[in-house]
């Protein structure tokens, strides 16, 4: 495994592997301090890719003025370890300087899809993020780049940006990985208390519950569902709701008010960003309507 | 010279005269009605690659909604035969359905350089830009693209935007090419009445005496270099001034009020936009006051 850290070594590095045949290239980019759901990309892309290239950058521009971007946690070692452990190839990790060697005057924007969910509490964060990602791709020139879909809707984000702009890659989602008690991986995680660790498995555990109800054909309705998510966020005095909604996936639209979402064509999403304490969680869970009404 | 208009057809001539060693790629981008200017960019890239693309289109995105892009001029014909003649190899000519298969969500935003000259006038004239270059560079992948300094402003964002991006191509800006009378080559002189053209000749005539005033001391701030722009073109009374901006180059930043411009580092430029009834002609120059001083 290589680990690069500027522009040129990057190149250089990609270029050796495509020149000595060990194509097609995968990029994994993320953020570091890395846990089982980023070892599920690394390990996907292994599948598909002759040369992994996994990015650890915490981009600055994505984040807010009050959002976590000093205390994101990092810890370059540990991520070393996982990445060699998970078959990367070549680990790309820049520092601020590198990627912005002056600020940023080009700036990549999808109209939107963009303006709900977390798009709707974070202004500007999904800008940062294809703005980052077009880098990465420019950089390496991936076939694949693999992204969890814990972040649904940057993957939907990122997918129009692709279609476009007819960049030269191919958008992989990858499931959610979750601890054994629901709760989603998260770097975040680290941030949370015991106490508001064991309350953040509403967020999984409403999900769920909200699933089976539509399943049973206790909630029909984008509205009815809404309601049961938030009552059973609720129940965890120290949740404090951003957002529970649930949308067309992955256009992002809202479904119509009086249409039972079992007649909904597609997939749907039900997402959800909850806060506890300071700490800015999310989790989702993405299905076909009609098939679970198939089941029923 | 082969001609292509699908996407699909584009990738595959591109990637045939790759595969056969014909590279490096050039692309010359164009809205088409081809003149002498564009010819330039052909030979241009004839001398630096092994294979020259050509895209002719009108793009929708970067005309305002009062502008010419319904009357924009068009000859396709015409232009396959300049474009034969000068050694393109591949034309890419798509329909707006091609380049747009659905209305575009993704736009790609240059900051600060977009805000003055063409960017105040035309409000997201260069997000347009920005967008479909950046569309045809990742169609084409070329190694060198070529564009005509009339449009400045254009070359200094899209420099801005692929340093930005880490774009993998190298932006040459060609020398505008004029009428033996000075009239800088546009497909725009064609809407000018006999009067208008005679008229449209204060623009290169103006930017001479100016850029000569500067070289003989007669003009030191940008401000009396305005002023004599100013001054000169008011003398056709058939042309109303868009603007007339003395700035550095390519940074498009003001210059200090009482620096004499001998005194400013690097490059400057002096661009004029005049309108002539319905048609609105650009025009400048671009040249280093130091070596002007230099040689007074």
């Amino acid at each position: 495994m290589r680990v690069v850290r500027t522009v040129e070594q990057l190149r250089e590095a990609v270029g050796f592997m495509r020149r000595t045949g060990q194509g097609p290239v995968g990029l994994v980019p993320t953020m570091g301090y890395l846990h089982e759901g980023h070892a599920s990309l690394l390990r996907r892309a292994g599948e598909m890719c002759g040369t992994v290239v996994m990015s650890i950058f915490v981009n600055p521009i994505q984040f807010g003025p009050n959002e976590d971007y000093e205390a994101y946690p990092r810890d370059e070692q540990r991520d070393l370890e996982l990445a060699e452990r998970e078959g990367a190839d070549i680990v790309f990790i820049p520092s601020v300087d590198v990627m912005y060697p002056r600020p940023t005057r080009t700036k990549i924007a999808v109209s939107s899809l963009t303006t709900r969910l977390c798009g709707a509490s974070r202004p500007g964060h999904f800008d940062g993020v294809t703005t980052v990602v077009a880098k990465l791709f420019n950089l390496v020139q991936p076939e694949y780049a693999f992204f969890g879909l814990k972040d649904a809707q940057q993957v939907a984000v990122l997918r129009q940006m692709v279609e476009d702009l007819n960049m030269n890659v191919e958008i992989i989602p990858c499931p959610i990985v979750r601890e054994r008690d629901g709760l989603a991986l998260s770097s975040r995680n680290v941030y949370l208390s015991a106490e508001e660790r064991r309350q953040a498995l509403v967020l999984s555990r409403s999900l769920q519950e909200a699933r089976k109800a539509v399943e049973e054909g206790r909630a029909e309705t984008a509205g009815e569902v809404r309601e049961l998510l938030t009552s059973v966020i609720s129940g965890s005095p120290l949740a404090d709701i951003d957002y529970a909604e649930i949308l067309t996936f992955p256009g992002l639209e809202p479904l119509e008010g009086g249409l039972p979402l079992t007649g909904a064509e597609g997939e749907i999403i039900m997402a959800l960003a909850v806060r506890f304490g300071r700490t800015r969680l999310i989790d989702n869970i993405i299905f076909t309507p009609k098939e679970v009404a198939a089941l029923v």
